[in-house]
């Protein structure tokens, strides 16, 4: 079952501005309708709050727990893409967010899906 | 017969802003002049209404249904395109939607037809 | 309906060796269980007859208007790509024959099937 | 020679705004000074006018035509696209248009014009 | 639990002799060690033993129920590769079999491992 | 006119064995039945006999020219091909000789014609 | 140990606007949790102050060096790529920096983390 | 010795608007420190001034005679750079010009260098 | 320091013949001469032993640490190669057993050197 | 000038088989008939000898500064190609040696040529 709890935070460890993008290649998730697997990449990309102002930053191991905490949830794609975007906004309250989910191709259709949180540049 | 009436909708299911791409790798029609088939990739990509305000979004089967419906229909590139965004529009009122087709080469050249709707970022 | 007689050859103009490949990118069928379409490639590779032995090749427009027929049938992977290698041996009679056929994924498997006549170097 | 009336239109089938990309990868004329042939790409993009407002679309065949009677003409890079944009504007006068020639090397040295008719978005 | 008893298999329809390659792009299984999820790629490739001499080919959608059968199953690469081998081997008794399974990165290693059944050519 | 004439050798420069290898990516023809031109690209392979035994090598910029002779020609792909052939396999009497030609796709198939003289290790 | 003062830089040779970028493909340092090694890629992109400002330029041979003595770092990747810009920044004080990482895949993720200095056009 | 007088300009031969690209992939000069060669790929790319203005474009033999003046050259890629930048606008005039040079590896790192002139668009 | 010692193995599970290759994209030593860094990829490729006659396999994760073992050791391309190349052949005793490794580019050269143990197929 | 005196090499450090290719991507020489530049890559690839036997390969750093002798020299892709081949086999005397030059394109032609020396397998 999807689980934010697995998620954890540091204190960003600056005041000036950088970026950061996780590319997991391998994430699965279960059809809710067929049950049968989904395949899929997700991309995460924010901006931390200051360090002065309290932001943080996803910690790795812990951002790749919790994707696997997706493996055996029957879930739809939007609604995966927004359960992430939603987790790690709460997680960071970041300056903004990006989450992009890429599904491998089911009846002849391959599918897209980003969600954002506060203004994306 | 290209038929809308296939295609479904489910509600949006939240307020947070997101964007949906569907990618058909597996498109064909007919030409209307020669009645030879085309074959070409159609891509779907819109920022659905949000949920509260009665937003809607495609579903992927009856997408899959939908596009398939064009398969004995003699009916041109521009006509092709124009028919799937009017479609779409008619079904989810998106705040955009944009509708790509992508054709094999013909006579040496190959064509990218792009038709749109509301006001795409 | 595949239609082995819309299939002409030419004779083969000389005596000296040669090899013939034709990749015909847009191939369509049906699934013979569920009626939906199968997307796909074909290849054609073959080593003529000499034209003092009564040699002959496969005409290229014919060999589309033939690979088109298949447009409307349900049939299986294996049958599709041993049907195209018996009508054209049975055109041909060629010293050797390979037909491939690469089919688009399914339920998250892409096939291959390969059929030979003759002795493929 | 290059031949503008070759080229045909069609009235633009509706009034919603789409773009249309044509690219010919078979295209050939000869160099003015050495008259030896020059091999390139030719990329045709525009916006037509809406329907109503008597706007019109280039027709695809006549297109292939018209960019094969530049075949024998001894023309430079330069002269063969600001003529396919003016020939293509005065056809249809667009919204807007963009015609990009990419030519291949010659001397170690690969070149791309690229002429613009109206407002390029 | 990875379970054999999903595989089916049909007559091989003809006598000629042709090759089959089905290749899984969804495969994914448990590392014994850690528990932690492993994903990578199953090609599986035979020639059948002819119809005539009760050879049999596997069918393609319980091929993909067998290869889910892994989902949740702790085991090695090679153990992985060798029983899809065994698996495939005892239901189809081809002339020759084939499998290849690709891993993804870890630890920044990729693997491959290749089993064979019978004298592949 | 295909003009052989214009093909001119050098003298082998050593006895010691090496292969040339040319690739000419912009050929042009005509299709004998429509008129309309064919584009291709030709491979010329060989190892030349040794100086010391009357062997010699195609001069480039000869080949050039031959090549360039077929652009107003109507001519089918397999007469290209032997055509390129014999007029190299007369000029040269190489150890042996490969001609490859790829054509660009005309009704959805692409062709590749492979011709060869003496034994191709 | 990362050691800013192997940085050199000259004068910028001219007042008119450039923009320069390394790309450095080959760059190692240890993770600061379990001393694994991590690999990487390090861009830097800047446009430098001009000449008559007494702008400058780090030197190329200065700046391998600089790179190679995170060598046997334990460091986070934000750290990584925050340390250089500001390093970078103290060195030239450019109108604009961006230092870019890109890492190698750790538990099926890859990550790239982006730090500016300036305006970034 | 690089010699601006080897380059040569026609004047331009329309009013409407058009920019030119030529990518040269041969470049060469000299390491000004370790006499070593250097190896990369130069870009120029610009609009000119219209015809009626007095506007030219650098002729294309002209320019591949004047890169190769640098071929004995000890010079810094930022000189190269910004020199190929002078020359090129001191010849045209240009509403505006961008000089690129892509150099290949060096001690594992590669750079590229960018030089304007005029409002870029 | 190279530590053969790090390396362990596990008996090869089966006695039907498999072939395992493990390529580690991040690989670094240091050159004897001038102490810079080297950086290449490493692929070890091998048939095991049949178990039943006492065949093992390196296992993963102790080859990973094997080869950062090498880090900080001054070593040419060859003695790495030979290096790995024994010392596996040592664990191991395999049927047979290739290692290639791919350096990056150091002086406009890149390199792969390749040993091999028994009789490679 | 070609100077095969810059060409070092060391004792082969071993007895068992490996085989070494160094890739040289900066190769330029000029053609001797207009004294224009040629640009290629040139791929060495051997069997050294066995160290026991007095066999030896070539420096990497002497290979760099051979091949760069070639810079002012008029020569023909044969000769350039031979005289490789022949220096190498004469300062190593390997087992077997391949060289390959592969030269950018002229006149709409690229070229590869190929020597060898003794048995390559």
């Amino acid at each position: 079952m999807p689980d934010a709890a697995r998620l954890e935070a540091f204190a960003t460890p600056v005041d000036t501005p950088f970026v950061v993008e996780h590319v997991c290649e391998e994430f699965t998730s279960l059809c809710p309708v067929t049950g049968q697997p989904d395949f899929g990449e997700v991309v995460v990309r924010f901006e931390p709050r200051a360090g002065s102002a309290g932001g943080t930053c996803v910690e790795l191991k812990s951002l790749k727990l919790y994707l696997q905490s997706f493996r055996d949830e029957g879930i739809y794609y939007e609604a995966v893409t927004n359960r992430i975007r939603d987790d790690l906004a709460a997680l960071m309250n970041p300056v903004w967010l990006v989450v992009e989910t890429r599904w491998r191709v089911r009846g002849g259709i391959r599918s897209v899906i980003t969600a954002t949180h506060g203004e994306v540049p």
